[in-house]
Order: C-alpha cells, then structure tokens, then sequence
C-alpha cells in the first residue's frame, strides 16, 4: 500500500526536520499534488504507435518524454553523458548513461566484486584491498561507503583521466582508472577514522582533497572519557593528497591541516578567481557527542542548538609554503599544519552559515560559494571578493575558542535566495543558473545567481520548482559543478521512491529522476530505479571526455598498465616446483587453458601467472577454482596472478566464467591435489 | 575500434564452433547487414517531439521502440513482468523490469553485499553465508557463479513464492524467499563439486533439482592418478531437495540419484503429461580429462569426438519409491540411489542426442522435449508419448559402459528443424512457437512444434529469425518455461557486446535485448547494458504474481520471519555486561540510535540487537561501524545482531548509513573502545 507524499508526512517521513523547519514546510509543499506536466505541446502518433501508447498509458507528454530518452538499439553513442555515481554502502561506483539512465557498469571499488574478479584472487593477489587497510580491527575491510566522486581536472574541466572516491565509514580514499575502468589504490589516509570533505580536486589536480567527517580520537589508546572532553579530545583534518603521473596519492607531497573538533561536512575547491582555496562547512559545532541513555541531550538536537555553524575557508597555496617551510608536525607518517599554525599564518578562517548546513559548491566562475542549510529554507551566497576584502581587513567578529578568526557574516554574504524547504546542494548550468536539491520539500529550485550572470532585480531570484519523487539529497547537473557547464540535464538523487516501483521487497530501491533543462521550466523526464545502493554524489561527465582501452596490450598487468614481468606467449607455458611452491605460466585463449591438468600435493603453495592471450575486443576469460574461493576476470591482454595453499585434497575442475565461444562449457581444466 | 560481426567472425570471436559447424555459418549468417528493421508502420510525431527524434536519430520505427518500451514516471506498475537474472560470477540475482528494463533491485546471494548488510554483520551474524561454506578449502565462501533461476510453482505455474538459484562454481544452492527478496538459505549440496542441472523445480515444487557439472571424484582422498583412472574414479549426481513449508531444504526427505561421469549440462523438469520425470543431458560422454601439457588432446577436441552424447531420462517418481524402501547407500550424509540401482530398477535412461548438446526444455504441455546441440544446426524433438513407449517396449539400442539402457535415436525423436548455427536454448509462447537461440549465428529463431499446436507440414518448421547482437546463450520468453507462457515479450541474453555501447574499459557489458513477439515477426526493441555481472540464464514472471512485503511487522528477524526474541519497544532500550560480554539492546529511528554512546574495553565481546521501530515503507536505517567492517539494512520493523569483538582501541562513529531523514547525518552515536 503506498502512501502518499501527504500520508508519508503525516507518517513522519521527513522526521524531525518537519518539525524543525516549521512554517517552511507549510508554505512550500506542494500538498501531495504533483506538478509534472510537461510544457512540451501535444505529440500526435499514427496508428499501430499511438494504440501502443493508450494501451501503456503514455500520455503525449510522456510520449515525447520516451523521444527524449531512448537510445535506439545500436545507436552505440546515443548517451552524451556518463553518471559515475558513488554506490554509497555497497561499497561501488556504478556508470550510467545519459539520457537513457542504462547502467553501463558496476565498478569494484571497496567491496569486492567477483565479475571483474576484484578481490577474489586470493588475499595474496588482491592487492587493492588489502593495502587499503592499515589498521584493520576486523581482518581486511571488504566495505565501503563512497559518497562523493571526483574526476581529474586540468583547468577546472574534467580531463576523463581518473575518478577519486571517498570511504566515508572507514576514512580512506580510492583512484579509479578511466582507461580500463578500474580501482587502482585504495589508501586508507592518516588521521582519519571516517570522511566527506569532498571528494574534490584542485582545478588542475594539483591536490585531491578529502577530509574528517565526524572529527578522530587524537590519542585513541585514550578513549576512556574522552566523550566528555571531546572539544580538546578530538580534531577534524582537512587532506590534501598530492597525485604521481599516474593518478595515484604520492604520500611525500602530501599533508594535512589540523581543523577545530567540528564535524566536517560537504566541501568544494575554488575555481578560477578563488583558485588556491578551498571551503569546507561543518555542522555541530556545539561538539555535542549525545549521550541519549544518560540523560544528555541526543546528538541530533545538540547538534542543531546554535543559530551559526562554519564554513571553513582554506587558503591551500599558503599551507604548500608552510609545508615547504617545515612548519609541520609528522603526525601517523602524515605532515599537518597544526590549528595553532593554520590559525596564526592566515591559511584557515571561519565564515558564518545558517545553522546545519550541507552543501558549499562553488559557482562556475569561481566568485560565489553557495551554502544551504537543511534547517534553513534559504540558500546563503557568499561573494568571494567580499570574502578577500574582509581576510585583507581583518573584518573579523571575532576567532573560534581554537583561535581560528571568523569573518563577520554580513561581510561576506552576497545575499540569499529563499528557495523553500530543507535546501542542500547546487550545481549549476551554463547559463548562471543555480539548481538547488529541496530534501523536505521534495523538489529542485532553479534560481540566478548575481553579476555577471545576472544584474539587479534578475540576480539571485527563484525563477522555477519542480517537484521530485522523494526526499531528493544530492543532484547533479552535467558537468555542473565545473568552470564549464553543460546543461541539458539534470539527475535528482531521490532517497525514498515508495509508489514509483513496483515492490521488490521491504529494502526499496532509490530513484534517480532524470530532469530536462532545456525548456522554459525544468520537465522531470524519467524515474530510474536504483537498486543496488544508495548512490549519494554523482559527476555526470561527457562521454567523448573519456578515451577507455578496448583492449590491453598483451601482457598487460592492469596495476602498472604495463607488460607483467609473467606474461607468457603461446607455447612457453611451463611448470616449476621448487620445494613446496608450485609456479605455473598459463596461456588462457578460445577455448582452453594451459595447462589444462595441474597436478600439487596438498600444502603446496600455487602461484599461478595466467595470460589471456586475445587481442579480440569483448574476448574476456574468467578462471575460477571451485571450493578455493577464486575467480579473476581475464580482460583481453591482461596478466593475473593467484596464489593459494592447496589446503583441501580432491579434484577440482577449474573453468572458464565468462561465455566466451561455442566451446566455453569444455573450457575447464583439472586441480588435482594429492593427499 | 569496434568491430563489426564479419570482423568479429574473422578475428575468431565465434571460436572453434566456426570451424565446427562449418556450412552453417556460411549458410545463415547475416553478413553484418543488421536486419532489425521494425514491421509498424510509419510514425509521425507533432512539432516539437519530431524535433527532439531527428536529433536523437531516431527513425519512425525506433519511436515506436521507444513507446513500446517506457514507463512513465510516476507508473508504478509499468511493468508487466519480473526478469530475475542470474548474475553469473558476480555471485548475485538482479530483478529487472519487463518492457523498461530497468534494474530494481540487485539480490546478494552467494556474494556478501553491504547495501543490504548480506553478510557484513561480523561473522556471527551473517549465518546464511557461513552456513553456506560446509568444507572451505580457503576460509568462507565468499562468491558464486549463478546459473539458473527457478521459481517455485504449483501445477505448472510459478506462485510467486520463492526462488532458487544455483553457485555453478561450488556445487552450491540458495534461497530467496519473494516475500522480502531476501536470501534465506545457502546450501552446500553433498557430493557436488560444481552444479547445473536446472536447477528446476517439479509442477508442485515437490522437488528442486540440481546435479553435477563436472563429475566429482567419489574419494577426494585418492586424487593422485585419477585423471586416468576417470570412468571409476569420478560420478555425476542428480539431486532432489525436497523443502519445507518456509521454502527451505530439508535434507530427511531429499536424495540423489548418481550418474555416469559424464559432464551433466542442463535439464528441465517433466510437466503434465510428463510429470514425475526430468530430462537431464550431457556432453563430454567421452569422459575427456585434457592433459595438453603432456601431448593429450584438449578436452574441447576430447569431449567433441563422438557423434552423440546422452540426455539422461529420470523417473524420479520411481526413485522416490525405491528412496522409501530404503534401496539407497548414504554418502556424505545423503541418501543415494546408486547407478547400478538406477539402471536395473528404471529409474535411468539414456536418450542418444547429437553430440554436445546443451539445451533441454520441455513444451508447455509437457509432450515435446526439445534439445539443441551447439555444433548441429538443428533443433531435435523428443516425443514424451515416443520415449514412454520406448521404454515399455525395452526399445534398446544396448547399454553403456555403467548397464543404463540406451532408447534408440529413431525411436524417440519426433522430428528435427534445421534452426541454423550453434542453437543453444529453447523457450515457449502461448501459441506453440518454440523460440531457439542461436549462439554462432547471432540470432533466434521462431518454430512451430507439433500437435496440437500445429499438424502436418505446418509443424516442426521454421517460421522466423532475427538476429541479435551478440552471440546469445540463453534467451527467455515471459513464463516460457512453465506450462502457461504468457508471451508477448523476449530477452535475448548476449555475451558480446562489442559495438552496442560506448566503451567502459576492457571488460565490457553483456547486453540484453528486448524482443517484441507481438507482430508477424520478431522485432528487436531495445539494447539494454548488464554490467555487473554475466547473466547466465533468467525467468521472467508475471508481476502481479508476487506478492511481496511493505514493512515487516515491528520486531521481525527476517532469517524466521517471525518475531525475534531480542526485538524491543521503543523505552526498552538496554545495556547488560557479564565478565567480558557487552549485551545491548538498541532502538533504530529517525532520528537516533538509542543508546548512542556505548562504552567498552578492549578486548570485550560487544552483542548488540538493534530494533528498527519504523512502520513507514521506506524508512530503511543502516548501522555501520568504522574500521569494524560492520554495515547492516535494517529495514522498517526489522531486527537484526550484530556481534563482534572490540579488538581495536580508540572512538569509533557508528552512524546510519541509509538517507532516511533531514536529520541523517546527525544519527550517529559513539562506541567508545577503551584499552
């Protein structure tokens, strides 16, 4: 029985912000009425095709909703756009096209993923995710929860090079490879027990920055009261990774500033005239750590008590020279600009936002950084060169109890836009127009921003609203959070779909809506189905910026992208003992491994260095050990190692996974262990 | 660089089926021409929407396509029908709307899959994925390579109650119960080593069958020189799992008939007029075991030599007698009819099939059994009324090598219709058309069975193709396999995708596509991408036969579904220690956990039994531990426990890691690990 927007409110769907946010939910909400009429005209079908579309219920709007969306079959580059979407906790980034919102593919980031054999090579040959835990409490981490993606940037456009993601349970980072889309490093990053703060990277990639979410135990060997002194307790660090010739973290060049105890929320690099800064709010900067079950206040309302919370604005330049200097201390391996020196040397100031805000995001040309509150139905839009004035001043109402100078709000701020209730992230178009997410109204705000986009009466002014289905968090506009917009459309990251599928079960999937932006109003286009996570940050690049291998040299070794010191041509298989180690070079082809028959004692250890010898696109091998717990994907080209014990006696048949040819039932070969 | 089917051809993409099927290849290949063009009549669109298609490339035909095919948003039930795909070696089941396409929901089955907290709730608490590993040569299980999907069903017809799935690789199978698509069981089936063999249920879902893929040497202990000694040393099995009123297996009332060392391939389950029997074939009869290190042929040369292999004909409502009369020897914990039992008793045939089939399905009226073999162009129909006579009569050609009795060719086929290159799967429409898919050629093709269906030269003859892109293996008609196929839709499940989708890296998607059985002829609707994983093979069924859950009743524990004993009420929240074990009991809602600081020391066993006390469908709230490789779904009105060691010191943010409310982030809570 799904209910309605009404019902689900009157439920208490939207929870404590409907009471938090008060009046604003009563002016703004559309009350269960769903404003999506198409502007579009009338679309007339002739015959067969319009039966076609009475019997489906397609409305001539949603006719021409279908024209606009569908990629005819064949039509190998009918989506303009890729969505990298962060899979939230399943761990994953998933590749959607655009228009058409087809799931191109799934990729192993943190979780391992079978199919592409991520992580299930053996721990030995799982490198990935093995070094992407330091400190591991449990065993390895074999999760994640990737919130915020960001591609690569060579002058504050994406370059279609790599894709940065964070953990935010776990505090790590990983860099995805855009040439054969797949995880290269994941590194768990120094000082930091969970993270947000981006993902984002410096407009020609100088840094990639990722940062606290809630702040880290600086001393977790004294975690026995620490709850009640947590405001000297517990710091946030903002990271700034520094990244080799081939996309991956360089630890030398890298540092951190230490941040005040806040919890560090959402964050965007400067661009163009506001290059060389970096901004970063926060929320609970009252510090309360909870305590619900002892009578303190619970960490929800501690945490939204005062009026103000903090964007931090981060002069990064600065901190590279203090680096340089040596005003650092080495903290867990990682150079950090303490607060006392951030504070002092000018590279850390706190602006004023509206209480529990969520998303700063930087406009196109780099002159406002727009901040929206949940709790606040404005979006607050601060003016960069009034923010310059006010550090060259020292306008300051004042510093932080860590010494930290706050600029005054009205100093800064350039005006704000009331855009209705519970507002979040912007992204923008190419046009000097902001999209606002609206969570608690359900609905995407389209207002102007000011100079040189728009003057006077005409700046920072809603000029459209268009109600999504439900409880939207993220969106994302194509390209829309670069120097270079693109327009065209927008995705709504919607977190609750109750009546827009049928019922898979009690775990729902989300809906991301896909919007057109290229009329007068903005036209919700399609409901997509996401099943398969909780997608929470999405970059939509386009497609032609992406320049992906069809196939790798053969011999490749996808961690070096270069020949593997292992890779064998047809006909030098071989096998050598030595000792209780069995090393075998196989060749893997249409439709047969070599050797099809391996024989080892139980206990050996197997090292096995697999070619996939094809040169043929789409000629993928898999080779699997039943009851061994492998499986690699075998990509045209690529090398692979396994290596396992042989530790339980019998036959086992290893094969091909991948459908390969007519004769890939008979692509298998015998482990024989001998007892 | 795509490349085109010539191309693909040239290059060896079809492998050694080119050369083996010779003629055919030449005979019915397309030559690249793409022959998708649709039979509707012309269609205009009216302004504006004519625009938009001539933009996009879309000719009359693919506007229909697209009418055909789209949901409009906000159509809950848009879609007519379920695919439930098998994920291959991802490991997983993906639920797949009929005629969008779209994704709605990704099932962890063999696979750990955080979204869903399958198997992330430490050890202890993901019991159905421990449970599923009975013998781990290397630590749990952790993968799976699905095949076949089958739901359950009464008189024929899938109820909508629970579907079963295979791990190919680990002789493995599972259970997901359609009441919250959720896995409930993992089983480790005795004396399989890797499984095909369905898995199918009978009419009544009296049995779920899986057997062998490759043999399984009988004594793991005795390995050393098996290869040669492979007719004795190795056995198939046939597997009945009888199962409980809750869907799962009870192994009391299951048993296993063994088989020749063949290498068991695909099967399906008698129905009606052929209840109480299943039909089982195999290829590889040569018993082939390679060894192309040491001069022997390949096993793809081995298994292919002879001119037929065997589909085996099982009584299993004869084995269910001899089971009750205790004529079984016990293996591994199993109940077995042995071979030489099968044999004198009648339970066990053997049915000559042109050599290495792979496909056998039974007609919706049970009459017809139809068999593919990928290196004969023909389809080959057995007639239920030829068999049964055939076996009265002891209408033998001779006997194998094991004494099972072998039906002659002539005397049991009903016919052949040259289909055309590499015919591979067979599935049905309400009218008695069979639909074949063609993996060489790239096509599927329409034909007409027998009476009743059709009489004279109207029957058994090929009436349509169309190609498809590329290289399909199973394909699936909606309810095609069950005796009341619903028709109107096709998805053909591809292998290759080459040209069909912009390039994601060097593994790249399958593609399923979408095929109109409505017209006079086949006509492809839409590509869609798969790519997470390598469908193996898919039912589709009606949507409306499944009557899934909202919300479970406040305090469910979804492995019983019933009430979990540590369920609490909102106020009942609790913390208890004994010795060295913290027990909790926590509540779940927007917009807190409750306790929401837990302290413990180092080394102490933390308990914790959390409550989602939300009875809003939708109002899912995850539980994630930092550096814990914790996650959990709790669901509205679930219970689940998660149980752990607090073996790293320090303060760890536990938070919800699902979007449930304008609050979220501010749900979080401290576990305090003190040393």
């Amino acid at each position: 029985m799904p209910l309605t927007r009404r019902e689900l409110i009157q439920n208490g769907a939207v929870g404590a912000a409907a009471l938090a946010v008060g009046g604003v939910i009563g002016k703004n909400l559309p009350g269960g009425k769903e404003e999506e009429a198409a502007s579009q005209g009338a679309t007339g079908l002739a015959g067969q095709a319009q039966k076609v579309a009475d019997a489906r219920k397609l409305s001539p709007d949603d006719v021409t909703r279908a024209v606009k969306t569908f990629v005819a079959p064949g039509n190998q580059h009918g989506d303009e756009f890729f969505l990298f979407s962060s899979g939230g906790h399943s761990g994953q980034v998933f590749v959607i096209g655009v228009p058409s919102l087809r799931l191109l593919k799934i990729i192993g980031v943190f979780t391992p993923e079978p199919w592409q054999g991520h992580g299930y090579g053996s721990d030995s040959s799982s490198p990935v995710i093995k070094a992407g835990t330091s400190n591991p409490a449990s065993g390895m981490l074999t999760w994640g929860d990737t919130h915020h993606p960001a591609f690569s940037e060579t002058k504050g456009e994406y370059d279609g090079r790599y894709c940065y993601i964070n953990d935010r349970a776990n505090g790590r980072i990983a860099m995805i490879d855009l040439r054969d889309f797949k995880t290269k490093q994941i590194l768990d990053v120094p000082n930091l027990q969970s993270s947000h703060g981006g993902v984002f990277v410096t407009q020609d990639t100088e840094y990639v920055h990722i940062s606290t979410k809630t702040p880290t135990l600086v001393d977790m060997s004294k975690a026995d009261g620490a709850l009640d002194r947590f405001p000297d307790a517990f710091r946030g660090y903002s990271t700034f990774l520094a990244v080799d010739k081939k996309g991956r973290f360089d630890m030398a060049r890298s540092f951190q500033v230490e941040l005040p105890p806040y919890t560090q929320d959402l964050s965007d690099s400067g661009k163009l005239v506001s290059h060389g800064w970096v901004f970063l709010n926060s929320y609970n900067s009252e510090m309360a750590a909870g305590g619900n079950m002892e009578g303190k206040p619970a960490i929800e309302t501690g945490a939204s008590k005062g009026d103000y919370d903090f964007m931090h604005v981060i002069n990064w330049k600065k901190a590279v020279e203090l680096v340089a200097a040596g005003k650092t201390m080495t903290i867990n391996g990682m150079r950090v600009v303490t607060l006392e020196t951030a504070a002092a040397e000018g590279v850390l100031y706190l602006a004023p936002e509206p209480r529990s805000p969520h998303g700063v995001d930087v406009s196109p040309n780099g002159a406002y950084l727009v901040v929206a509150g949940k709790l606040d139905p404005h979006v607050t839009v601060y003016g960069w060169d009034k923010v310059q004035k006010a550090i060259a001043a020292k306008d300051f109402s004042g510093k932080d109890r860590y010494g930290v100078p706050i600029l005054k709000f009205d100093s800064v701020v350039s005006g704000q836009v009331e855009v209705g209730g519970g507002p979040l992230h912007t992204q923008f178009d190419e046009n000097g127009y902001g999209y606002t997410s609206l969570f608690v109204e359900s609905a995407v705000a389209k207002w102007s921003l000011g100079e040189p986009y728009f003057k006077g009466d005409k700046a920072l002014k809603l000029v459209d609203k268009v109600s999504v289905q439900y409880n939207i968090g993220h969106l994302v506009a194509m390209e829309g959070d670069t120097v270079k917009p693109q327009g065209k459309y927008l995705v709504a990251l919607n977190k609750w779909s109750i009546d827009r599928f049928p019922t898979v079960g009690t775990l729902k999937p989300q809906n991301f809506q896909l919007v057109d932006l290229t009329g007068e109003k903005m036209n919700i286009l399609s409901d997509t189905p996401i099943g398969m996570g909780e997608p929470h940050y999405v970059q939509a690049i386009r497609a032609d910026r992406i320049k992906a291998w069809e196939v790798y040299p053969v011999g490749t070794n996808p961690l070096t992208m270069e020949k593997d010191p292992n890779a064998i041509e047809l006909g030098k298989e071989r096998v050598e003992r030595k000792g209780t180690t069995v090393e075998v070079w196989a060749s893997v082809k249409r439709s047969n491994f070599k050797p099809d028959n391996l024989v080892v004692k139980k206990g050996d250890r197997v090292i096995m260095h697999l070619t996939n010898t094809e040169t043929t696109p789409d000629a993928t091998h898999g080779f699997a050990i039943p009851r061994y717990n492998i499986n690699c994907s075998l990509d045209p080209g690529e090398v692979t190692t396994v290596d396992f014990i042989a530790s339980e006696a019998g036959a086992f048949a290893f094969y091909c996974t991948e459908f390969c040819s007519a004769l890939h039932l008979e692509m298998q070969g015998w482990l024989m262990v001998t007892s």
